[in-house]
């Protein structure tokens, strides 16, 4: 089992569990649930692997995968029935998530020799699309694009071009474990402690 | 003429159909309700086309779906200034699109050759996909997401596992109807009876 | 360097100043904008790609419409920190860029020996989804709905069948631009002179 298959197994586990984080209060039922998972797991991937021109996507072609995404999805929406998880648990979750995607996606975008700014834009796109499109099916303003959401597809760019630097010059593992690290710990410094790119301040609509 | 290309023809014509009655009161001009009846009718054939490495979909290969699509909304439009259909012809017409595109698009991943559990998902986003998408571009939580939404992508969901289970053993048209019959009879009944999965029920957003 | 790679980067052009534009007064980031602009540029012609089964598009083939797309965007955003636009330019940008990709988009389709009626409809959504694609991320209902929207969807859908009728009769640069500014020119006499269509009036929800 290659190392891109199991980060990539592991997002897709912490992209149906925040799935199930994102659902709550919003009286979904299971299955809707379960559809919700299944798209936060694969929407980025499976949006990476149709604009790359490689469908079928991965967890169409071996279905363990699935298994993973909707093994984590029933278990996450019984347990929160019972108790209620902390907020870090989800930001924790996400920034997994986005991290594992983000470079898993990079790595197939020069795999596939497609030049650097289009790998680090699929990069980008494996991390947020996913959530995006539980957003938008959630029928709300994506987190990508909310304000006080810190540096979230800026942690993703960086890692990704980070990878596309160093991804000839050190080890496989070392490259992808280093660049999931440096997307995990932006993510979560920028929560921390608030750090945020400029915003449009136009306050008032055209 | 095939009898999945003969079912596929009428999903298409009460998927137009659905769309226009789920435009109703939003003020959407001519052109935007022919819009929607294309994705309604070909959102969910296409995604599941554009997955399984099909493109392009069948309805840009052979027009004849595409006109079905048009005059049907064109139709409907007319008739919906003149009078105000009830509640139950939506739901008539939603559930039958439902049953339809789900069959179809179960036996199509088969066909394909796709794992059992793969060909089930690719039948449920092929029922649930083109409302979802007709949703989302009218900016509303789609249906299959509602609260009162009775037994949508699970009455899919039953319909294709079991078509699944009975393709091979049953003549073909048999397991066909069959299944989509019992899509069809699951989603009204439910409606009628107000059957509901357990939902996601704490009442505080994360 | 042939016409229609031309015309297709000035719509790229043009469609991340409506992105940067219609992200005015949102509070979104820098990062979110740049994303909003890809999307709006890259929507259309990237679903039209991936529908007629011709992936990767364009855009990830030659990074250089990439580049025009995220510079023009970071200008933009840079340049209305400073001063408020105007409201006819968001206007002008998004006819622009309707007309540029809904004239391409059919050009494509005919080059692919589609069926007209299918050309239309791949130039229609070419020039129209980029635009959904930014609303829909905006969490709005897409401005080609809006009642006040003044034929949009139209505009393209006219353009697009007179390039179909006149593309074989009159030289290739003569029938591009000729029909780029009917599109363009339907759509701004719309706007000026309130030309509408029919709409769905019933005023309840079924």
């Amino acid at each position: 089992m290659s190392l891109p298959f199991f980060l990539e197994h592991l997002g897709v586990a912490v992209g149906a569990l925040s799935a199930v984080l994102a659902a709550r209060g919003l009286k979904i039922d299971l299955f809707g649930v379960l559809v919700l998972a299944v798209v936060s797991s694969f929407g980025g991937g499976s949006t990476r692997d149709l604009l790359i021109g490689d469908a079928p996507p991965q967890w169409m072609r071996s279905p363990e995968q699935l298994y993973s995404c909707l093994i984590v999805a029933l278990a996450a929406f019984v347990v929160s029935r019972k108790l209620r998880p902390p907020r870090w648990g989800l930001e924790i979750a996400d920034a997994l998530a986005l991290a594992f995607f983000t470079i898993v996606g990079t790595q197939k975008g020069l795999v596939f020799e497609f030049s650097m700014p289009v790998a680090v834009m699929l990069g980008v796109i494996t991390g947020v699309a996913g959530g995006i499109l539980r957003d938008v099916l959630l029928n709300r303003l994506p987190v990508v694009f909310q304000t006080q959401t810190y540096l979230y597809a800026t942690a993703a760019f960086v890692g990704a071009a980070l990878f596309c630097g160093v991804h000839e010059r050190l080890p496989s593992s070392v490259a992808l474990w280093g660049c999931v690290s440096v997307v995990f710990a932006l993510r979560l410094a920028a929560i921390r402690f608030r750090i945020a790119l400029p915003e449009l301040r136009d306050g008032e609509l055209p």
